[in-house]
């Protein structure tokens, strides 16, 4: 990515500290034509002043009309292009259920399957399986050794599992197991490369175990595997940025992206905004950036429960405070996507965005932090992508280009 | 670049005339939050008629967040890419003080450094040597000859000075010679291609004679030499653009830049506003495209001068009726990057721009020219690659594409 060869070359070390506050799915629409979005019907005072001293603006986390997943959404707001950098699925699997994928590490998505006496699909998520039934029989699965690796099996939720390999010399090169289709087999693993050989013949070994202990279940007596992935060896905040950088998170998904690109994951107790704020209070000496993820604004968003997912915003609002006291060179308050409450998931919709740097940016009208104000934000509409640099020049970290 | 594809295939000869008027470091901040900036607090009766006429927006030098030279920001300006496009920083410190650089010379920017007996260096600006001490060594230099080329030295400010070399089978694959550190010896000029084998030498032929000049002086007793560059060979505009092209610049390094993107460079008296647009009206037949750089907003921006920078401001806004007589088809009034009065130097803030093309722009409701109506604009923000497009279309000179 060009920009990051920008970066590398420009980015300078510094004292100023930049703080990333993500609420997660923030963006929202009315639940009826004229109405408020959720960021505009929460009470927010402090946001509003922020706003209305900052720049407001809207991110677009990947393309114009494309809804990102949480992990190319993270990508993007850290700076890497969310089509050049893509984290494999296994990998964005076990992290959102916090497994750990090393460096040597292969991780794969699992979904059970029912087939017949031929071995042919006939339902390729087992029926939905029940998360507790499935769980048992994830734990049945754990009784698998092979020669050399250690695998790890972990239920996520429903029909869907997280296989993990570890040991030397593994390799993501390796097909999906999963023929995408009821009437036909799961595939064997198929190596994708030389270097792929060893993993697929690994895999196929736990598959033939796993087959005899599954012999017996009704619904979940098959399993298919894809997005085979290892660690992407993402560029790190560290070299691009010249940045040390701290993740505040709940949300082991959210851990797991922010430590792929050299941030170091936060252990503290409680769960909230405020907790999250107090122990960025606790660390503030010791990092320059500062990623904050608050999930429940895009769990509530999920429900499609509009009062809850204001209520959310109000509670990070109510918060702020504590941040606002250390003295910030720059705060930067988004979401990593639109999830309205409306549509019950993840939008294409832009996300608004809050830029505040005293005395650094470009003056707008804006009065208040809410989508409409953000239209009409001094920053328009961006990548999100541009965030960081944005965050960078406006630290004072960024020298010039050219003469 | 994918763009100039574009250009020359549908830039259309015409009769249309387009003036691109630049005033450097246009953009600009409020010195106190919630303040105007300076081009909102100038008086500029013509340009805000302009602006509630035409259509206004924000362009971007080179991207988000980044704060660029000069050099890099007029090739934006002129619709070259700057990060594709590269002027070397010899060339640019060359042109900064009206040096040619031909086709086939090499210009290295040198510096002056103080090194200890064992020839290490223990200053890397010979403790920014004053100019006028710089200037008399610099014309001790002079005397340097080479077999076979012309060596031009010549002074640019403290302990700055630029070295040009003329003759044939030149090239700038050489390495700088300055280690960039203090501690360590200047390094001896190194060919980075087989090309650049004979130039190396004949700048390694030049230190060393350099080195005995200056070896009885107690600052100035070494030099290092950086950015070997030559002619980058850009289209020019006549090919791209089909335009025939004035340059009506007072100062040199703007001059250099628009004469390596083939404008023809304008000789007229006096240096202000009215002298520049007074020039322009006597060519005003002899060419389809003018770009007039107005020099002082960005000096006075640098100074930290609000005030008098909103003053030059306003008086390129008192001298503009000389242009709008001219029955002009296209102006484009902006700057090439923003140099805040408040921060004191380039930044990397979006750039106010003002399109007017009677009857042919889209319309929108701003009324004034000034970075918060700029925002609101029907250009909304877009990169300043897409100002020469933009001129063109506007002018009829662009055809259509596709059937």
């Amino acid at each position: 990515m060009a920009d990051f060869k920008l970066m590398r070359e420009l980015a300078t070390q510094g004292k100023t500290k930049i703080v990333l506050l993500v609420m997660d799915g923030l963006g929202g629409l009315p639940m009826t034509p004229g109405g408020m979005t959720e960021l505009e019907a929460a009470k927010t005072p402090h946001l509003d002043r922020l706003a209305s001293e900052g720049t407001l603006g809207l991110s677009r986390p990947i393309a114009a009309g494309i809804s990102p997943g949480s992990g190319p959404a993270h990508l993007a707001l850290f700076g890497y292009d969310p089509i050049q950098y893509d984290i494999g699925r296994g990998v964005l699997e076990a992290f959102g259920i916090g497994v750990e994928v090393g460096e040597k590490d292969v991780a794969a998505r699992g979904n059970f399957c029912t087939v017949d006496a031929n071995g042919v699909i006939t339902d390729r998520r087992a029926g939905r399986l029940a998360s507790d039934k499935a769980a048992a029989v994830v734990e049945k699965l754990k009784a698998i050794k092979l020669k050399g690796v250690e695998c790890e099996v972990r239920h996520v939720k429903e029909h869907r599992f997280v296989l993990v390999l570890r040991g030397e010399g593994l390799s993501a090169d390796v097909q999906d197991t999963d023929p995408q289709a009821v009437g036909a087999a799961p595939l064997p693993a198929r190596a994708t490369s030389s270097a792929g050989g060893k993993t697929a013949a690994l895999v196929n070994l736990w598959i033939a175990a796993a087959q005899k202990i599954l012999a017996g279940e009704a619904q979940a007596n098959m399993l298919t595997l894809r997005g085979f992935s290892g660690d992407p060896n993402l560029p790190k905040y560290r070299d691009v940025y010249k940045l040390k950088a701290a993740c505040v998170a709940v949300y082991p998904m959210y851990k797991g992206v922010a430590k792929l690109v050299g941030m170091e994951v936060q252990k503290f107790d409680g769960d909230s905004p405020a907790d999250e704020f107090a122990h960025l209070a606790q660390i503030w000496n010791e990092y320059d950036f500062f990623f904050i993820h608050v999930k429940p604004t895009d769990s509530r968003g999920e429900d499609g429960d509009f009062d809850a997912k204001a209520k959310v915003v109000e509670s990070v609002d109510a918060a702020l405070p504590t941040l606002l006291d250390l003295k910030l060179d720059v705060l930067i308050v988004t979401g990593d996507h639109s999830t309205p409450a409306k549509l019950k998931s993840h939008s294409w919709h832009p996300v608004p965005l809050l830029l505040w740097a005293p005395a650094m940016h470009l003056p707008d009208r804006c009065q208040s932090f809410g989508e409409r104000e953000c239209i009409l934000g001094g920053l328009g509409q961006f990548p999100a992508t541009d965030i960081m640099p944005l965050a960078l020049a406006h630290a004072g970290r960024l020298a010039r280009y050219g003469a």
